[in-house]
C-alpha cells in the first residue's frame, strides 16, 4: 500500500496515536487503512458415504484436490458463503448445518471457517476453478494428492464425527509452511 | 474507495473479466482491490462462576456493557487475538479454550468467534478502551444495558454449556438492527 485509497495522497507506516502498531496512514488526509485477515468458508459436502472433491484447475496446488472453499464476500453469511463456493467450484447444492473446524493459518492472515453440509443431490460437475470433481469413498480419498493440509485435517475431523449429531469443531493452527 | 492504493490511479467499480461481480478496478495499472469481511474475537471468561464484563469508554454503545473482544490483526490467530484483547480492554489473562460461537453479521461484513476462555487470576482492570470492567454473578449481569446481542447469545450459550467438557457452538446470523 503506497498510496490513499480515499484521496490518492501517499501513505507512510506510522503507529497511530492511542494504536500500538503500526498502520497504513495518509500523509494527505489522515485516515488510517487497517488491513485485516480474511475468511475462507468451505464446506465437507457428503452423499451418502461419499465426499466431494475438486480438483484445482487454478494456482496455488493445481491439479491437486480440495474441498469447495473460497474467500467470504461482503455482505455474505459464511453458511452463504460455503453455499456460494459448492456451486462455483462443483455445482453442488448443499445444505449447510454444523460448523466442522476453524483453521487459523496467520502466516497468509487467514481464517478458514469449513461446515457439514450434506448435498442435496448426487449431480457435481466441475465448475470454471476446477478440472474435474468428483464423490470419493473414504478409502479412495487421493491423500496423496490434497491441496492443503487443512482439506485433510477437516477431512478427518468429518469422518471421526460422521455419527454425532452435534458436534464439536476441529480447532488449529497451521504450522508455517 | 476512489484511488488505487498500489499506483494512485483512480480506480473503477465494474466486474472483472471472470468475475461475477462488481470490484475496485484500477484504472491505471490494473489491479484489482478486493474487501472482504472482518473478523472480531472475543471471549465470555470466567472466574469461578462470574463473568468478566467491560463497560465500552468507546462509541458505538458507549456505557453500555460488553465482552473483551474486537478486530483480529494481521498476523495473528484468532485464539491469540482473544487474549490480547482480554487484555487491552480488562487487564485481563484468560486461558482460551474451546470455540462458544461464531456469528455472522453479513450488514457489516463481519464474523464473530467467541471463546470459552476462564480467566487465569481474577484481578481485573479496565483498560483504555472500557469504562469499568467487573466480575458478574448470572443474575447479576446487566441484561439492559449489554452493548450488543450478540454479547446476550454469547453469554447464555456459556451459561447453558458450562458443565459440559466438549461443546458445540452457538452459531447466528444476527439480524439487521
Amino acid at each position: 500500500m503506497k498510496f490513499c485509497s480515499t484521496c490518492g495522497a501517499p501513505v507512510e507506516v506510522r503507529v497511530p496515536p492511542g494504536d500500538d502498531r503500526p498502520r497504513h496512514v495518509c500523509s494527505g488526509c489522515g485516515e488510517v487503512h487497517y488491513v485485516n485477515p480474511r475468511v475462507v468458508v468451505g464446506s465437507v459436502c457428503a452423499w451418502e458415504e461419499r465426499l466431494l472433491l475438486c480438483r484445482r484447475a487454478i494456482e496455488p496446488r493445481r491439479g491437486l484436490w480440495t474441498l469447495p472453499a473460497g474467500f467470504l464476500e461482503q455482505g455474505e453469511t459464511t453458511a452463504e458463503g460455503a453455499r456460494r463456493e459448492a456451486w462455483e467450484e462443483a455445482r453442488a447444492r448443499i445444505d449447510v448445518r454444523d460448523v466442522l473446524a476453524v483453521y487459523d493459518l496467520p502466516h497468509i492472515s487467514q481464517v478458514q471457517v469449513f461446515f457439514r453440509a450434506p448435498l442435496l443431490a448426487p449431480d457435481v460437475e466441475a465448475g470454471p476453478e476446477s478440472l474435474e470433481v468428483g464423490l470419493f469413498a473414504w478409502d479412495a480419498v487421493p491423500w496423496d494428492d490434497l491441496a492443503f493440509p487443512t482439506v485433510r485435517w477437516a477431512l478427518r475431523h468429518y469422518h471421526a464425527t460422521r455419527d454425532q449429531p452435534r458436534l464439536t469443531p476441529d480447532v488449529r493452527t497451521a504450522p508455517r509452511p
